[in-house]
């Protein structure tokens, strides 16, 4: 048994949802399948979720932003009709839409939540209709009845352990089960969206769940590139990987998956195949458990701006016991998250993540560490790029170090921070943003040419 | 006015304090001197300060080891003999000792200080008198009459910040002053050590109390070695170093000087002068507060043996907020100090001191982690060395860290740890200690060679 998860771009319009269902058709083996809402079908097009999102904001009181939601409307209208489907399937469509705008009007907490769903549970309905009218035995599965159980958070629900064994009942189901990505039910029954790009999460939640022989990701291209294909032109397709290498990867800006999301799938060592809905006969990117054979030590480069460092030093600071703990404690009473602390004897860095401390935030978080840790110095640093290199046994590998540094010196850039020794597969460095490009650049070229 | 401090070796006989007055003789300058306890005469010598341990550690009741009491009257006798000194000078010194004899027989707090302290203080009525004999105006100063008061704390006393102040009552004074180095006095009048190799302390405490011009420490070696010499032959030595570069390069068993020693006389900016005793001629090594013209970054390789290193791993860590402020407050609970804490996505490694964690305690701390962080897996890896190369300005070279990095590769040694970042002047790298030596031959090769 196959799970299969179709992103924005295939499923954006009839000719795409044509290309999956043959897809589907391909292969008896593909019956569970995963869909997003539609996205953009042009350079410049609007994707239907941040439609949705700008309807929902349009709406006060009684009104709204009635250009909007005609635009969302016409999306799944055209779909419906080019596929030559019943108008029963429009109005399903439309009557959820009605549904959660009437939430927002009354000011139900997750009314927002109920709104932004419609996309992918509208691609749900027309999917499974479509593939009905080619006489597949298909049926649309909301995620209440498939067994998504979730528990809201800040910043996206996370799924109940629960929801695995629920969703394992699926197997016992006849036929193509087509199931909208993106959100799921607490257990008082209150829709809750996973953060964005939440399709991913449910393809690897229901993966798991059913304990899918293969869990397959189209996309619309043909595989994972080794490095940011914006930074270096046509970089290598990586055609394995494993999991730790992509979680790695995800981490720091690599742009197929959205980070965490294969995460349920991993758990369960269910495989998982990236592939191109434009080109499924390309064999795509393995991601597995297990280190397949290969040549080198490096996979992947991933890299991503928008760091800061806070850098303390303090006299004696290696003689006062529990200086970092207090400095760290600072910033997790201030809800200020942070990614590395390398330390010298006198002195501390902490590196996070730009958005964690904006400027109002900055002010208390230096004035406490001023007043609280008596330092002599702090000092913000922004405009800080990440970047990591990955691989399986990079950490047992001699001189691997010196081949990434030498491509930095190359470069002329000069390395700001290396955080090596945690992780047994990447190694970090941090730069200043501006250095980025030619930094990646130059090790793409290092380790890959 | 310069102070000056001489070593234990410079001061082990009669021909030593003979060597040492010629040279506070030679400049009218020197009118400071803090002297160290009696070392060791030749190879295999014991030391003063270690045999009044010994003779301490031998008092039961009244009993003691009178074989040792007597080794260390010797010293002084042989001393006050050859050089000529009246019997006095003798008999003030045994009193002395017999003094902190009779508190520890007491019982009393302290009295171990007190006997230990008797090197130093015989050493200074030693070349008083011989200054005396050899018609300089010169004096006998106690540390409480110098105004050196501490606060006793475990390990060593630390000093007060008023002692400064009365130090510079010192420069009223007239003639040569003669201070016994390695204690002070608390407020209650209660004698207490610094901790080994606490002459140093007082040096720089006296130097930076009375503002000396320069404060020269001599010892038996004629500079500062760029690296350790027991792991690479002959090497380099420093004309000029700076104070970070000196406190970092003490920091990892850079073997001159006493870590955290000079500090007070950094604080006051005041210029350090390494020299010896046996060649008093030779240049000997200036430690400044600012970098002073030279080629290249890298003025020093420091390296030690005795890390290790807590790997924790934990699945979803980097989502956790507090983790690692968690873990670092586990090892404060403890009393565990460490040293570096690296960290990748889902895992953390602490770098530590071996003695700071012995088996029983181990064990206490890999349980609570266990227990209360929930992880993966933790995992203890002992043998850990560490090595620093220290220089000025690092933090700008573009290429630094590729040149040490190939040092490693050439030498066939997998970096465990890099750290890199937090301080401007050094780059830590941790290897296992078996690697320790190739590495850092390799790296003295490649920055000095």
């Amino acid at each position: 048994m196959k799970v299969v998860k179709f992103g924005g771009s295939s499923v954006s319009n009839a000719e795409q949802i044509k290309k999956i269902t043959d897809i589907i058709e391909a292969d008896h083996e593909r019956s569970v399948i995963v869909v997003s809402a539609p996205g953009k079908r042009f350079s410049g097009d609007e994707k239907v979720t941040d439609l949705l999102i700008k309807l929902g904001d349009s709406i006060h009181g009684s009104s709204f932003d009635r250009s909007v939601y005609d635009q969302v409307l016409n999306r799944f209208r055209s779909n419906v009709n080019e596929l030559g489907l019943r108008e029963e399937v429009f109005t399903a469509v439309q009557s959820k839409i009605d549904e959660a705008m009437d939430l927002i009007k009354e000011g139900v907490p997750y009314g927002m939540d109920a709104l932004k769903s419609c996309g992918e549970d509208g691609s749900a309905l027309v999917i499974s209709a479509y593939l009905t009218s080619r006489h597949q035995k298909a049926s649309y599965v909301n995620p209440r009845d498939a067994g998504i159980i979730v528990r809201n958070q800040l910043g996206g629900a996370l799924v109940h352990e629960e929801s695995f064994e629920r969703l394992y009942q699926l197997r016992e189901r006849d036929g193509i089960l087509v199931i909208p990505g993106f959100f799921g039910f607490t257990p008082n029954g209150q829709l809750v969206t996973f953060s964005r790009g939440g399709s991913d999460i449910t393809g690897a939640i229901v993966a798991a769940g059913v304990k899918a022989d293969l869990y397959e990701n189209f996309t619309d291209v043909d595989s994972v590139y080794c490095v940011n294909p914006n930074i270096v032109d046509q970089p290598k397709q990586l055609t394995s990987l494993t999991y730790r290498e992509m979680r790695e990867l995800s981490y720091a800006g690599f742009s197929v998956f959205h980070d965490e999301a294969l995460i349920p799938a991993f758990r369960e060592k269910i495989p998982v195949c990236i592939k191109n809905t434009n080109n499924p006969e390309a064999p795509g990117t393995m991601i597995v458990a297990e280190q397949p054979d290969r040549e080198g030590h490096v996979v992947g480069i991933a890299s991503d701006h928008g760091f800061l460092n806070i850098y303390v030093s303090k006299f004696l600071m290696n003689r006062e016991i529990g200086f970092g703990r207090r400095l760290l404690q600072i910033l997790e009473d201030e809800e200020v998250s942070f990614e590395h602390a390398p330390s010298g004897i006198d002195d501390m860095s902490v590196i996070l993540r730009d958005y964690q401390l904006p400027q109002e935030k900055e002010e208390v978080v230096v004035k406490r560490i001023k007043d609280e840790l008596d330092v002599d110095m702090v000092l913000i640093e922004r405009d800080m790029a990440m970047i990591m290199i990955v691989g399986e046994g990079m950490n047992q590998a001699v001189g691997l170090a010196s081949q990434a540094a030498t491509a930095f010196k190359d470069a002329g850039v000069n390395i700001e921070m290396i955080n090596q020794g945690s992780s047994e597969v990447s190694m970090m460095f941090g730069v200043k943003s501006e250095s980025l490009t030619a930094a990646v650049q130059a090790l793409y070229k290092n380790f890959f040419e």
